[in-house]
């Protein structure tokens, strides 16, 4: 647990998965923090100074030191805060839970992307090789609750990704990419957690979210008709 | 160290980076390993199925276990064989060293490969990006021997990629991207690593690298001009 002297602050913003997954990791240690959102498009000086390299959000001020790029926090939290543990205690199954983390980021965030920024025959392309990639995850939920196992993970909190951004976009975007018939593990998944309190209460409210990321789709299809 | 009941086998490639830093780390734990040499163009059985996701090297297959992805692995090792820490045990000196090596694969690793992918004013922009990265790099080796701090780390082991890949290329390119009037730290920090002696024992003897490097180039070459 967080000490009274701790200052814990993070730089995030409400509609980024990315912030979200450390209000989750926090949320579950039980970590009191400050949330400051920040202007995107206006990049406060903070923010600027606290992570000069990528210059993005989340970064976690902690006792005024700054760490950035989210799964490094949350390894960062997990190290930090010792109860309620993230990642598994057995060294194998920590490297795994790692290896999915950054397949989620490095696979399928990088392709779902493609998804929204193309229309026609590069979008079918797109959802079948974002498909592909589910299809993997898919396999890794058979006989479990969570990617973590019995109970919420590390690769749980990373895919929060999937299940609330991916599966809210394709409402919006009109085109299903994850149909409950072809993925019924991953379908039960996020009943799973939205079963649990921490997820419930960290994740953006679903219609608010919904014209966020509907505004961020025209503003897209806007730049590439430009 | 290693128990001798432990199978520890690596399938790698001689002179990949990442399969290179999976060498060090293990020599620097006296973890005994039996090297695997995989063919690049003509994968084996054992490696697609260990890496069935991916399907690249290096894969670590302890007690018949497949680990892959080179930064997981390295967390990996340094999670089981304790002795010789590779990560510092500090939480925020772990996130900073977690930082600096995804730096170097994300940041200067994608963008220094446009180096040896492009011609002309194309090929002076992607000199000019990959410096602004090293000069980070730089200012990170500024009062240290080692990335690490006093001693060969983490990220050392990760950016081993500059000293001896990128910094090799440039020879065979024929363009100076490292030149060491604008990269006085990083010249002194190849000279300290030089002089680890696990170091000098796990990375591609020079002439057969050079040979290497300038026959995969001619080759990429060859396929622009296809």
């Amino acid at each position: 647990m967080a000490e009274r002297s701790e200052e814990v602050k993070l730089l995030g913003m409400w509609a980024s998965p990315f912030s979200r997954r450390v209000e989750i990791a926090l949320t579950l240690k039980g970590v009191p923090y400050e949330f400051s959102e920040q202007d995107i498009a206006n990049k406060s000086p903070l923010l600027l100074q606290s992570n000069p390299v990528h210059k993005m959000i989340p970064v976690l001020l902690h006792n005024g030191k700054p760490i950035s790029e989210s799964l490094v926090i949350l390894e960062y939290i997990d190290d930090t805060w010792q109860n309620n543990p993230i990642l598994p205690q057995d060294p194998y199954h920590r490297a795994m839970a790692r290896f999915w983390a950054r397949f989620v980021d490095e696979q399928i965030y990088v392709t779902a992307m493609k998804v929204v920024g193309k229309v026609g025959e590069e979008r079918d392309v797109a959802v079948e090789a974002t498909r592909d990639l589910l299809k993997l995850l898919e396999k890794e939920l058979v006989g479990k609750n969570f990617l973590g196992g019995e109970r919420l993970g590390f690769v749980d909190i990373v895919a929060t990704l999937v299940a609330f951004w991916l599966m809210r976009t394709e409402e919006v975007v009109g085109v299903k990419v994850v149909p409950v018939e072809m993925f019924p593990e991953i379908h039960r998944w996020v009943e799973n957690l939205l079963d649990v309190d921490v997820i419930k209460k960290c994740i953006p409210p679903e219609d608010e979210h919904l014209n966020y990321i509907k505004a961020r789709m025209d503003s897209l299809k806007l730049k590439s008709v430009q």
